[in-house]
């Protein structure tokens, strides 16, 4: 199942609509006979190309998933029914599917003789590769991460507004090297017109990566057509709004959203409580004036602090990361 | 050695101006037969306090001791002369004394035949409980810490001014509980006009530390004359100035000061280089509003970024305690 995770972590920003999923056939002796990850839409899901690649050998075999595989006619075939024709003996997945149209996996497995057992790193898929799908599949949104970089007193820029660079070369890389597992990255007209960002995901060589994000700049300021953001690296769409909600129905499709934008787009949607995600870069600097990183969230006293769970810090050469979850959302 | 720097550790804010030390006296036989730290102004020295606890069984046996034993006639006779009375074979200190008044204890002890072994765990007491005494004995000023609590945006108090709590119990309880290991704790008028704080370190239960710190109060503004900073708890003294080096030579018999200013004395300390150390308490809260953790810190662009080396970063419940030192210090 492991392998199943980090397989499925490899696809991630390349499948939406449809979930990163990860499968894995072990044959009778325990061998694992075949990979395999949810291709991209219209293409195989995850328990389809395993069992390709495992072929005959999957017969009486185990598929390990990290989700239940589906029961229905989508633009695939069902793949319960390429479980079944291949002949495995079990199928074991990590969560449930939580979809109606295609739960009813494991029943229709069950009913073909095939042993079924559910649970296994569930919440290892739930927290990770399947997180933003299933939040998805839950409020009907996008997921939202906000990432912002600052220094200890909450800058993201100096009193010039010079603000390159906050963070050192290790904790920009990392940046670079995520935004290709983001669905669509977002940003307001304002850091267009202040920064000029291409916003493409670059290998450390600094050519482009092969998987793009799409682009997204909300807002009703006009942005000028020599912009980088604008360029053909990568597609680009433009929003002529900075209402939180409208974003994400017009952004329906994905799975996982970045959101990168300016104080004032990432208080909207603090305040419209459409953050899923905080990722924060602390650099270990202090500015003393400056834009903060967050302005207008909506909070006017200590008791509406919007208060997080920390489910992780690491240090990152230099810098801190935390990863943070809204607080009500477990606590 | 260890044992000796433990010592001198529970001493850390009662020896002004002198440091504190720690000794340790082992027998012949390798059992340790003393122990002690500095006293009071005017009371023992480490060593003679060890040696007295050792009492006739320091003969032939080993001084361990933070800091070279002094060599001179102060309030109290050159410990130098103490050791070689007791008769102990052997003296292992960890840091030579800059002190050109108290040096030469080691040239002394040789003299007396006794075997002198310098630097063990040197950087262990140079960095811990020898820091600021180190610092005042090269810079002649006290060494100051400065401790603020921020939001992940660097606001101390949310858009209506409120601020309680920011941070969690476990982290507030810490900060008091090192209140008694300052000389002295300093805050501007303005902190106290707005929190009004008593400033006194507290146990757990709530009760008075037996010791306290010196509560100093700075900047031009009045005070009134009920205000808690000014009740019988501990002493406190008035400053009427702002200018951090008039008020580091007000409290020059100080070692180790904690500035624990808003944002105006923080930026007035760090734009002058007089923050030493920073103690950095960060919560998983966003404000988006509300005074910041620094203003006015004399950095106008991103190259002028006032630039920290991370010592150490911790978890304290839901915060994240950072301690940082200007990184022109380390690299």
């Amino acid at each position: 199942m492991r392998t199943a995770i980090e397989v499925s972590a490899t696809v991630r920003g390349t499948t939406s609509p449809n979930p990163p999923v990860g499968a894995v056939i072990v044959d009778v002796a325990g061998v694992v006979v075949g990979v395999g990850a949810t291709a991209s839409p219209g293409g195989p899901h995850a328990e389809v190309a395993a069992l390709a690649a495992a072929g005959d050998r999957a017969r009486d075999g185990t598929a390990y998933v990290t989700l239940e595989p589906c029961n229905h006619h989508g633009r695939t075939p069902p793949c319960t029914e390429a479980l079944i024709a291949a002949g495995v003996a079990a199928v074991v997945y990590a969560v449930a599917d939580p979809n109606p149209l295609a739960a009813g996996g494991a029943d229709r497995l069950r009913a073909a003789d095939i042993e079924v057992r559910a649970g296994l790193l569930a919440d290892e898929v739930r927290g990770g590769p399947l997180r933003a799908w299933l939040h998805r599949q839950a409020t009907g949104r996008p997921h939202v991460t906000w990432k912002f970089a600052a220094s200890l007193d909450g800058r993201s820029a100096a009193a010039d507004g010079s603000s390159r660079w906050i963070t050192g070369p290790v904790a920009r890389a990392r940046v670079h090297a995520e935004r290709a597992t983001w669905d669509a990255i977002v940003v307001g007209t304002g850091t267009v017109l202040r920064d000029d960002p291409w916003l493409t995901a670059r290998l450390p060589d600094g050519s482009l990566a092969e998987r793009q994000p799409v682009r997204v700049v909300v807002g009703e300021r006009a942005i000028p057509p020599t912009a980088r953001v604008l360029d053909d690296a990568a597609p680009t769409r433009l929003l002529r709004t900075r209402d939180p909600d409208a974003v994400l129905s017009a952004l329906a499709d994905c799975n996982d959203i970045l959101l990168e934008g300016g104080p004032t787009l990432a208080g909207a949607f603090l305040a419209a409580g459409r953050v899923d995600r905080v990722q924060a870069y602390l650099a270990p600097v202090l500015l003393g004036a400056g834009a903060a990183a967050v302005q207008n969230a909506g909070v006017g006293s200590i008791e509406q602090a919007l208060r997080f769970h920390r489910e992780s810090v690491e240090t990152i050469g230099p810098d801190l990361l935390l990863n943070l979850v809204p607080a009500t959302d477990k606590e």
